[in-house]
């Protein structure tokens, strides 16, 4: 590609960049990268720098860079076809097939599955569809949906309201109205230290007990959260934590909602984070694992038990007053198709598993006697190293310190690989592709050894 | 491609489809439908039919099916780069070369592009920079949102509550607060018939300034509207309208969000409403036409105005918090420049203009004298006939005849050609890609004069 010498300036001056420092930016002392290209777990940019990508774009690029066969689907479908709607019973070959082999991946109770986007859109989705759902059966005061702290589940008015993260409310007027927030299940930052892990989950159970009483069960409509924590920190739960919360929320009649946006499809070296953790949601979130990113596409898995009320309420009521105009679109369905072909050909959800495992043990031998880590945890292909000022009493760093970001920025640096500073505390994330190899984890951990040396000698 | 015999089971028992009687589809009552390919104007299904397509998809398709340079530029851009990021000063050559593009296009007072997927998306993000931007300049109440009945700005939970229509708001709890209506632009359908178009003008200026006062000024922040009101019916507004609004929402230092998911490049005839009309937003939103729908892509075009607040804001508390994985997506962005592209050199604008002029033209002197046809009206590349019981008593039919469909259900049948019935009224409406010709704006012209004949003989 020839080398467009105003592109910085172009950049600068026209383009609103997601979750930038604006000012910084166009006064250009953010610095402007252009990626160019990428293969494997590797991308390249336009200055000739090769990036290890040990978060995987945005935990979206599962199956890694550069896949010919999910490009060539999608050229495919560009040539054939690249648009029509699917409202009203219209579909291509490609929507429909992948309609059938989600539902042949999610668990046995899982009915039909609404095409979105982003996993913004399939939670805002999945709220209307709570809230129609109660309506139909006749409930008009159980609407209120309980999130977690620290959950992420996006970045719109009312996704964002679900989301319980600081940098995501804060000006924004949000959480808005009928969103509840509970205890995150983070056994590390408990209040209390002097708790158990059982302990703890009592804890978290009782909180949301709590909330319920106190609304009243007739109000609350629905419980949504990741299998493991994502952008909250890459927290999974303590063991028992599942099962206690869904006993809850089966005894006061309330829906689950998994959001497995981040675990769908092999993160955790399991299919879904519901089968790993035993779960049995009314509804799924899926989107950047659906397509590995290489094109939008998300996703609202509906079981059987929502299903059967949603036909109800449309010979009550007549069509569904619910669509995007790019739902199912044939270009994302097209690489959803060949993306999980490719999965399964690869073995990459059992890849992500052991390598994964790999990755959390080798992490935790050479990180986990410094002075400053105080956790070293994930599941599957999923890593976090959390800093402290003090071990022994957990004390934290000064925010203003930014430990985190400084170690990201060092391992950049230093070493060309790319993991993910957390928002809301010095919390280093790894999500690398699925096909991360042994010797690639080596050289993560190696290079992150060497960046927490120079931040925290 | 192979006939896949169990395509239909697996569309009918996996995939939830929007705006969709879910009930009948599942039972086999409402025909599924395979688009394998079009060209130009027309698409194909699987079972042999070619479809003259009058609604360009959901008036996005606007250069028409079948481009190879957009293909081929997907195709490209899926085998050099499929995804990557553009958080944090992040992004690729398509992307970069596409704001400037989007900037070059827009009104010079138009200052940065943020990249989503949908027209709905979209809207999300205006809303928060609204409640963002008046919160920087520390007016916490001034938040509200005054919307149009009629008005289509999405189908999410806010952006659900900013659209207009029944069908949006019905068993969904919608709308949410912080949304208020006022009164649709539609002078046909207007109350006082005595109404002349000025006076009916007074009348929407006088419904806007009362809502203004009995709320006050402080509490709202913004105003949004389609410049030609799309879904809600295809109405160009009364001479004088927009000046007369734009007037009261500088009085009392409203924004304006010119909502131009169908307007924007092109469909008027002009690059954009916002010039068709003489208006000055803050904020225009765009999304089927930035690509015609080749791949998913929207966009928030920022005022200088809202900029220089944004920045102050992240200058205050750091980079802001919004983004979509998905914003800027790679392929999107490459079909977004080879849309853009090619609808400069293939004059499409400018014939949007002349034959949307001739389609108006010609289907008023087929079916304005119709007995059943109350209004024929349009603006550019849009076009509607609105069908009445009676013309003299402007008597509307009763809903549950469904005249409107049952038209659009006979214009498929007997001549394969596609054209939208509206919600909320009997209203046909057509928005072609900008490449028809007048041979078949004819085709499209005689064939509905078949169809009105056969269900209004």
């Amino acid at each position: 590609m020839l080398h467009n010498d105003k592109l910085e300036q172009w950049d600068r001056e026209n383009f609103f960049h997601p979750s930038t420092h604006l000012a910084e930016f166009a006064r250009g002392n953010v610095p402007h990268r252009v990626i160019t290209g990428g293969t494997g777990c590797h991308i390249e940019d336009r200055d000739g720098n090769r990036l290890l990508d040990a978060f995987a774009g945005l935990y979206c690029v599962n199956v890694g860079y550069g896949r010919s066969d999910i490009a060539d689907a999608i050229s495919d479908q560009a040539k054939e076809l690249a648009y029509y709607h699917s409202y009203v019973g219209h579909g291509t070959e490609a929507s429909i097939t992948l309609a059938k082999m989600v539902l042949d991946r999610a668990p046995d109770h899982m009915s039909k599955v609404y095409f979105g986007l982003s996993g913004s859109d399939a939670n805002e989705t999945n709220i209307k569809l709570i809230w129609y759902y109660n309506n139909i059966l006749g409930r008009p005061k159980k609407k209120k949906i309980i999130s977690r702290w620290r959950g992420y589940h996006g970045s719109g008015l009312m996704t964002g309201s679900l989301t319980g993260l600081e940098l995501f409310h804060n000006k924004f007027d949000l959480p808005l109205a009928q969103v509840l927030h509970t205890e995150a299940p983070y056994y590390f930052r408990r209040e209390d230290q002097s708790q158990s892990e059982e302990q703890f989950v009592a804890h978290c159970v009782a909180a949301l007990e709590e909330t319920i009483a106190r609304e009243g069960a007739d109000t609350i409509a629905a419980f949504i959260g990741e299998p493991v924590l994502g952008t909250g920190g890459i927290v999974p739960p303590p063991a028992g934590y599942w099962p206690a919360i869904q006993a809850v929320l089966d005894k006061h009649d309330i829906l689950l909602v998994a959001d497995e946006v981040v675990t769908g499809f092999g993160r955790l070296g399991s299919m879904f984070g519901a089968d790993h953790f035993g779960l049995k949601p009314d509804l799924i979130t899926i989107a950047k694992g659906l397509t590995s990113a290489y094109a939008p596409l998300s996703g609202s898995i509906v079981s059987d038990k929502m299903w059967s009320v949603l036909e109800k309420g449309t010979d009550e009521n007549g069509p569904i007053g619910h669509g995007w105009t790019y739902s199912a679109h044939p270009i994302g369905a097209a690489a959803g198709v060949a993306n999980l072909k490719l999965i399964d050909e690869l073995n990459l959800v059992e890849n992500a598993g052991t390598v994964g495992a790999y990755l959390n043990k080798t992490m935790t031998e050479a990180l986990g006697a410094h002075a400053n880590v105080g956790d070293i945890r994930g599941e599957g292909m999923m890593c976090a190293v959390e800093f402290v000022a003090d071990k022994d009493s957990r004390t934290f760093f000064d925010a203003a310190d930014k430990i985190g970001p400084q170690i990201a920025v060092k391992l950049l640096e230093q070493d060309n690989v790319i993991a993910r500073a957390m928002p809301q505390g010095d919390i280093l994330g790894f999500a690398p592709p699925f096909c991360l190899t042994r010797e690639e984890a080596d050289q993560v951990v190696a290079a992150t050894v060497r960046a927490v040396a120079t931040v925290l000698p």
